[in-house]
């Protein structure tokens, strides 16, 4: 366990140059970043009788496809229909007639599960990186199948761990909500990396010099904690090479994602007393204007959580993070993994 | 309690204008809009030797001041610096040089706390409308103080009840946290708002036909359930007149103000069981532009939390709500109280 010493530090608000968004640093009184440590992670349930297992397939909602397509009762991954979907396949999608005024359209889109092992009690982070990797492709043949479909404009791919990160099902999984419309979040991401693609002529992301920041590196891909972070600990891995869209990774990028994807999880649950967390795919939407494409780079966002979200969060958008990210980096980087985990 | 019946809907989605941000309407399959309730709101602490009780105020950071002013162990409200702040008064504030890139300044503020009450437990919900009056009043106040500070941007007033909506003390206080930036919520609000204004010639809040989503209304406010409220059951109250600085209230307003929103907490605490909530006050930044004038608005906003936010709000922006606000604001319209309890 990483014990560093960190330096002391006034509060700090940086700006988020991705998002376009303040964040609040404050360091905590109380505790040392290395003293952060999730105090309980409950997971939701724990059936004996979990629908999401090998052998009650039939429990649940309509499979969409499994990994291998030929398996039978042994198969790796599967995506499914989710049981009670936000948004309704089977509505008619009409863009509105106007923007102003009070807009509403029928909430057409397309809501599914990736069952990540048939094991319930194998964790992503259980798996090999091979392994990750085949669940990460699962994810990009789904997005493809819902390319073509002409009325949805982003495919949201996010992993609820714990129940206070808002897991309802404890069986490791991942949701994909796919939407007719762009969400407001991906707006001024996508229009704050393009300001910065005007002002400097560079992608905000292959600009990044993570230094101090960084906490390891792959073939393809760096991890780091952002130099604005929203979260205590939270950490993004980021392609190495330009790429507007998570679905335009490759078979070998995928495993070598599935690598890092799991030296993090690793390190994170070692560090932090496997905490509640969210992962999330940042991806650019599909009909984007070629104009987007020179600014726009998708990465991974692994979000702990260690404390709780107030109205102030609520009300202004504007995040307090007591953790610095020049401190958890060096905490996270520190943190020893036995190859053998690997 | 108010048991309405309800009518099957399909998910929608819906633009939130004042915002310019999208809400997915998903009604809940297994619960009606009337079998929603905080299964249980823990309370942060309930110490016998609470600092914020009348008899601890040498445990507390130094008084800024207290209602009345010239009172000693009998006083109503005071209002105190927060012992932990987010924010530093400490620190000397400086624009950033550049906006591009890592940009990051001296976490200069002011964090404040507003001690409701001298008991432990009285909630807001039982002072009498002129002292939440007295409470408001307070707030102006402190406001008007920190108008004063130059670099002082926008000032954020919030309530957390409840240990689940950010609270960690009991006895009934509210916070306000003064900013050397405008924050991104706010930035996107006043933007939304100037844009609609641009596009009608009127006032987004001002142009509000409430119809089925009012719940109630005083001489100078309407309270409401939004068009596209972001949490299951959450109200707005908002000035008839146009005003954008909450600080422009003055006593009788106050008053009246105070009599709707306690009307409101005893409306919510009854129909969701005493549910852990966020208040909180929408208002412009200081040195607004004149040009925003006509299209800025100040309100209250109540967000009561009866589910979690879970990795897809917090990837999009976009949250999901399981009742329709009509819904809503027909079951908290229906809710009885007794005048003897105004």
């Amino acid at each position: 366990m990483a014990e560093a010493e960190t330096p002391n530090r006034s509060p700090e608000i940086r700006k988020d140059k991705i998002h376009n968004r303040w964040v609040l640093f404050s360091p905590a009184r109380s505790r040392r970043p290395s003293d952060f440590k999730a105090k309980s992670n409950p997971q939701p349930n724990n059936q004996t009788e979990c629908p999401f297992c090998a052998g009650h397939e039939h429990e649940c909602a309509p499979e969409i496809f499994r990994v291998p397509a030929d398996s039978t009762n042994d198969w790796k991954i599967r995506v499914i229909q989710n049981l009670y979907p936000a948004v309704s396949r089977e509505l008619d999608f009409q863009n509105p007639v106007s923007l102003v005024g009070d807009v509403a359209v029928s909430g057409f889109g397309f809501h599914d599960v990736v069952i990540e092992s048939p094991v319930h009690s194998v964790n992503l982070s259980d798996l090999s990186p091979a392994q990750v990797g085949e669940v990460l492709l699962a994810c990009k043949k789904r997005i493809a199948q819902l390319r073509s479909c002409d009325s949805i404009k982003y495919v949201q791919v996010f992993k609820n761990h714990g129940a206070s990160a808002g897991a309802s099902m404890s069986h490791s999984h991942s949701q994909m909500i796919a939407l007719p419309i762009v969400p407001p979040t991906v707006s001024a991401r996508l229009d704050s990396m393009m300001e910065y693609y005007k002002q400097t002529g560079k992608c905000s992301l292959c600009d990044i010099q993570p230094n101090e920041l960084l906490i390891a590196e792959s073939a393809h891909f760096i991890s780091l904690v952002p130099f604005a972070a929203t979260f205590a600990f939270e950490i993004w891995i980021i392609p190495r090479d330009h790429s507007s869209h998570f679905h335009e990774i490759d078979s070998e990028k995928a495993v070598d994602l599935g690598g890092l994807l799991k030296l993090m999880f690793l390190k994170m649950s070692l560090q932090l007393n496997n905490p509640p967390f969210n992962l999330l795919i940042h991806t650019s939407p599909f009909q984007d204007e070629p104009s987007y494409a020179p600014s726009t780079h998708w990465f991974l966002q692994i979000a702990p959580h260690l404390s709780g979200v107030g109205g102030f969060e609520i009300a202004t958008g504007c995040h307090i993070n007591p953790v610095f990210p020049e401190d958890a980096a060096k905490i996270l980087r520190d943190v020893r993994i036995s190859n053998n985990n690997i």
